[in-house]
């Protein structure tokens, strides 16, 4: 069976305009590798309500899940969770679980539930929450979108807790090769080996290292026995590439 | 006059299954901010030909500029130059005058021009050559699509080239401030300060520091009166949370 697909959505300005590196990306691949989830698709939108409207609406189709990051904080430009409410048609307005979670927290370090800090609690009509264990304003999924903080932390946060539930597929075996070569030298036969193995991803990363030229091979499927076979059919061809 | 507008276009499993850091988003969106040209959108995608030509066609309509990294070296995964000329509706081939760049360089090297290089060489007809100064296979643009290596040095190297030509537009004028207290006692001020310039964007992004809360408001714009202005509207309202 086909393991489930899943797409990224990362919301902000701050990504685009250069001033900040996207740290959630890497982290979120990884994470649904191991789970067996393909995250098939990315995209990166600015904090514009029509822009995230779109998206969401056009990735929640499209894929099994989706999940984003970014724009569910205290100020003005936090827009995520109205744009999401509006994308799958949900009604959205400070929910009393979100407030009482707040108010909690609030509470306890002596803090004013404010207006920035109750824009947090504005969930959407039928979205369960996403317990933040870092600094208590949840996210949340709605159908099959979830969405989630944009600071690493807090989203990593969110990420084990969203992994608790999401259904596994199987794991992608993966084996590389490190294999002293041009890359170009190495063409041939590695698409020979993609030819002969089509359910598997035969893929080619030149890398340099102290001036030399070196390439990453490596071949990731869902079948161990395959992707064996391949590694061996490339350690064969390769054999005057490769050093112990 | 509005800047012109672009898109990124990621191409490489090696992204999604998190085997990767991107490290070319970063680069492109600082790159192009100093060059008054706004990122409005980025994308990635795998390596499977009907995504990519989708998404070019997506992109290339709705922006000014597209630029794509990924995809164009000799091995049988690198897809890009045949899904940007299908796009397009251009013919592609091997073409005379990037099978003579590399011809040249296999000569100054002592390699030989085996197949993988010759489908370096491939290059949509109406297309004008990206130079590489790292390692020779050339870069192209075809219509306002900008197809470039996935290596960063090899990406950056040809992102010099294509900026010599590329239309400027104003660069955005940003000024930043550190203010040192958790963000959502910050929200209401931020707020009221973005209402009264509607042209600007203000952002704020925390962090933390030896376990202090800290907030970086920058405000973005193109005019550097208003930027100032919102600038010293900050720093009066924020002032309790100033430090020199």
């Amino acid at each position: 069976m086909a393991n489930p697909t899943a797409a990224m959505l990362v919301i902000g300005d701050e990504i685009l305009s250069g001033r900040t590196q996207d740290a959630n990306l890497n982290h979120l691949a990884a994470r649904l590798s191991e789970h067996g989830v393909d995250l098939e698709e990315a995209r990166i939108v600015r904090d514009v309500h029509d822009k995230i409207v779109k998206a969401v609406r056009e990735l929640s189709q499209a894929w099994d899940f989706v999940f984003t990051t970014g724009g569910i904080g205290p100020t003005h430009d936090d827009i995520t969770a109205d744009a999401v409410a509006e994308s799958l048609g949900a009604r959205i307005a400070v929910r009393e679980d979100a407030r009482a979670i707040l108010e909690q927290h609030c509470i306890s370090l002596g803090l004013e539930l404010n207006e920035g800090r109750l824009r947090m609690a504005r969930i959407p009509d039928g979205a369960s929450l996403i317990v933040n264990s870092v600094s208590a304003a949840p996210g949340f999924r709605l159908g099959n979108v979830h969405v989630m903080a944009g600071v690493p932390k807090i989203f990593r946060a969110m990420l084990d807790e969203v992994l608790k539930d999401l259904p596994r597929g199987s794991p992608m075996i993966s084996r590389s090769l490190e294999v002293y070569a041009p890359e170009s030298e190495l063409a041939g036969a590695l698409g020979k080996i993609a030819r002969k193995f089509p359910d598997l991803q035969v893929g080619s990363y030149p890398f340099r290292s102290a001036d030399r030229r070196f390439v990453n091979v490596v071949v990731r499927g869902m079948s161990e026995k395959q992707v064996l076979a391949a590694e061996a059919g490339i350690r064969r061809v390769l054999a005057p590439y490769l050093e112990d």
